[in-house]
């Protein structure tokens, strides 16, 4: 059994995490942290462990990680996270990392998008990216995994093939997305009170939103072109989970959608998570699983894709576990199926 | 033209009462007041006002209230509304009061469950309950008026016939109630965070809701009896608007379902906002309304009456403003039909 | 007063349409009308009407018509609509017709999309297209009006002043909206069933919407320009009402966040239903209202637009009473307000 | 491995079967099928098993089953199961059936509510109600087991131990529920379409709902006593999954909260699915689980006790599947935790 830890376990992917690993067979969770003042019973924190889990979840105490734990989910925030990754490293964990600080290797971008200095500059070279269908050999018994953006995960999974192919621009993406509110996390903001987000949805982050950088790298890297450019614009829509991307892009040459669907099928042939589907896929199909259902085709001369995964799932936890399974050598579906 | 102030402008129901107001043909807003961190464009803190009302909320000036207004709409908490009202009442003011201060004639009771001394009994005694179905004619042209809560305005509404012939036995009175998200004000709380509430429904305020004596206070009034004594247990369930109460209560004589239509119907013939159903109302029907659907019933002994009211409009800002309309000896219906 | 009719009153237009006219000073409703098996009191077939309408919905009698009424709101669907509207204009009534039999004015177009000849090619040329905003000349006094698609309204508003400036390519439109269900009507369907439409969020109509030719004859038209070319992508997420659209297009001309704020300033200006936000709108802040947000703004090199407005007020029975008022002549914003 | 068959595939129920015994680990799917309009690719039916289950869902051919079966998960509606039952078990299969038919061991009751005559009543009588908390020695082993109906597996639960210990006047239940919409089934129907139901909440079945003599025989064998009356009121509000049962009644010796607190710990304190809370529960706590949380307390001398389940998992599939697990002597949590 695999001793894991989940650090920031107070929040939404640390439940998620948690109700996925108490069904994984080759896993045992054996400390659960959170800041001082999230501590407490994990099923007085989410009621629905009850009967279920009787962990506490602690203050971090990081002398006692070498002993407890193989494997650490850090669910840290951004900025956050950098300070705690070399410390869980040098205790001897593996390190899935949540947060955005591991992504980007470009730490120019980076420090400009997130706006802080990044203290911990030469573990983001060693870091794999941990989008499993497009980087499994660098995962592979890795002790670093810097766990993909939500939004990433979805947008670039959805045009992947065409990147690889180069079949399309990669300064012509727009990915136009919706997100379901875990996505902001747990704490309350008017915003997402429920009288206020119920029946609601609108756009947000315009210009601004720090997955675009990560797309950018992405689609630059999978179509091995230096630059690619993303316009990304996200908005909040009245669920729990889910996003679902909307992708616009030109061609380099002519493609037709039987092509596509083909070229689709054919990429992920041997993808447990990845369907390619005949229309386009619904949020609701995905919810609760670590699949990502994806749907391209031709409209006017103009390829549109779209993709749909859980934001919580396959855009958080779900996938850290299918990173974590490639660490360990397990069967990468275990606990996710 | 009326001149109306609204003192507590920021919240839902001082959003509600803008709302109506500004349809109304004889009212005038003329002065919107809040907490100074509160205060700004109308059309900044509530966009869906852009373009329609171009006033600013203000920081309550009691001086300036002489000379601006007729009337107030006292949207502040409870506890905090008594410490303004004899302020607002010697400022020459027609007052309708939101909050709970001025509704329960017994002070020993509001004390117990507000757990503050009241400041201002006198003005408890001379206040009007402002359920104009029961109360009309106390309500017409009196200066301060104490706007029912929610709870009570469907419980009793629901029930009132039946008390008024004393049909049922006014201590086996249970009322089960449904409150959609509004009701808990705009503060942002997380348990009212979307993720949380989304899909959500749970039984709050066990044995200890405040509203539980109000009704009591209400169903012992209108039965012409000492002592009523009622068992209120609400929920919160993932809607905006709307409360659904079901009654249940034992008959003190033998009644027949369609004995209850009828004294319901005869009951309520001139009102023109409560309706009495052939079926059991639905949440959705009065939303955005003042209006209050009624259904009564016999099952197996037991009276079972149902009523569903919006909590913002006959639960709060429209009945204060048809209040308002029965003060100034305006048409009742006026701006809310 | 107005005498007015609603054909087809038995649907959620028909429902919008009563909802606002029970409060226009101007209008008197004389005649409802729906298929015999959908007759009946407008009370029972809509509840929220109790005690408000007591008409009943009749099988429509032509011969009737030029004795009650001055003023038909068609709401029968596409197809059914042009069987209708010239007996309608015969009896001598002003016409707003809610399908798309009279908006496409090449007839060609028409008939690919709707798979249908046309048989009333005659009143189509004289057609006003009832977007006050943009044809406010043609359709005061008309007797024919067209009222616009839903999802053209909330993407031409967006963009309008763009085009009549011709700051974009008229051939670079991508239009990606989200719409409430209400939008699909009220038949009963599996999709909208709601325990599958409840948390989820999906695309349809990829390439095949027939508001697609509806755009590009408008953005044609508006720009001046023999030809645009939209891609249109509609997706419908859980909520009722509401449209929420992002537009992307190229600059024709280099251009600033701050000229296009300043451009959309003065193209409404005097516009009572639409608002020029500061950041981009949300569904909710237009729900149950007839405005219309508007946002532009530029993204790296791309023209980002956002609009909302609600789908059955400015997108349907609000903007039809619109272009009523116009008719006759009355205060544009006469119960709409 | 248990070869399982599931008849009556296509529905709510249906899916959760599969949903829950992909990931059982001593199952497996053998045969699924449906009425032939229903018929299909498992994953096209139901787009979340896309990649996760290649089945079809045929028609029944009861000569099959007896080859490719152990046991027979019957989600066939009322009426129609008892058509099928016998022929299921004479081909040697264990049943556990998700209708009404063999639950009400008093036929004439079952004749009256269900408006049928009964054709299978000998079955009846060998039947096990599939309470596994309750009845779970009358379970284990057993050929035939009745699935309890959604509401009383969450109102019994929730007021057994008072029952058992004949703590409260079996004539005195009252049950206040809201559930799910998924509870009414997938078939669409206009008052569950999205617009319709969405912010929406109602009571339905008014002293007729049919799960009413199914509790008041519960009530009357878990107490031991010849008669009990339940007085059943169940509401439709705006969400997919969950049961949050109310139930007041009044004790028959003097109780005190604690009491019953400790009562109910004892009572369930080996059950891994129901636990005890110490403040009422909330249906999404409990959606997507097998687990029944309850909460009893004393009100103003009413005992009132809460419960929340999924009416899918515990109110229907997951508690099959821990009765299947108890008919064949599995672990009985496996695949449900």
């Amino acid at each position: 059994m695999i001793r894991t830890a989940i650090i920031g376990a107070s929040g939404y992917t640390g439940a998620e995490s948690i109700r996925i690993l108490l069904k994984h067979p080759e896993v045992k969770l054996t400390y659960l942290t959170a800041l001082p003042e999230e501590c407490g019973k994990v099923s007085e924190i989410f009621p629905e462990f009850k009967g279920r889990c009787e962990m506490n979840i602690e203050p971090l105490d990081l002398s006692k990680l070498h002993d407890v734990s193989d494997v650490v989910l850090c669910c840290l925030p951004h900025k956050v996270s950098m300070g705690f990754v070399p410390k869980l490293l040098a205790a001897g964990q593996k390190v899935v990392d949540f947060s955005a600080d591991y992504r980007l290797k470009d730490i120019g971008i980076y420090e400009k998008f997130y706006q802080v200095e990044h203290s911990d500059t030469e573990n983001v070279k060693r870091a794999a990216y941990g989008l499993p269908e497009l980087f499994r050999d660098e995962i592979e018994g890795k002790d670093l995994v810097a766990n993909p953006g939500c939004f990433p995960t979805g947008a670039i999974l959805a045009i992947a093939p065409l990147l690889k192919q180069r079949l399309i621009d990669p300064s012509s993406i727009i990915v136009s997305a919706v997100t379901g509110i875990s996505g902001a996390g747990n704490k309350p903001m008017s915003k997402f009170h429920f009288p206020n987000m119920n029946d609601n949805l609108f756009p947000y982050g315009v210009g601004t939103h720090r997955h675009m950088p990560e797309m950018e790298q992405l689609a630059a890297l999978v179509s091995g072109q230096k630059y690619a450019q993303v316009l990304f614009q996200p908005h909040a829509g009245p669920f729990d989970r889910g996003i679902l991307s909307a992708i616009y892009t030109r061609p380099d040459v002519q493609v037709a959608s039987e092509q596509l669907t083909e070229l689709y099928h054919d990429f992920y042939a041997s993808e447990p998570f990845v369907q390619v589907c005949s229309e386009a896929p619904a949020v609701k199909d995905v919810a609760h699983t670590n699949h990502c259902h994806v749907y391209p085709t031709v409209v006017k001369d103009t390829v549109v894709c779209f993709s749909a995964i859980d934001n919580l799932v396959k855009g958080a936890s779900g996938q850290a576990i299918q990173n974590m399974n490639l660490i360990f050598g397990l069967e990468e579906t275990l606990g996710l199926w």
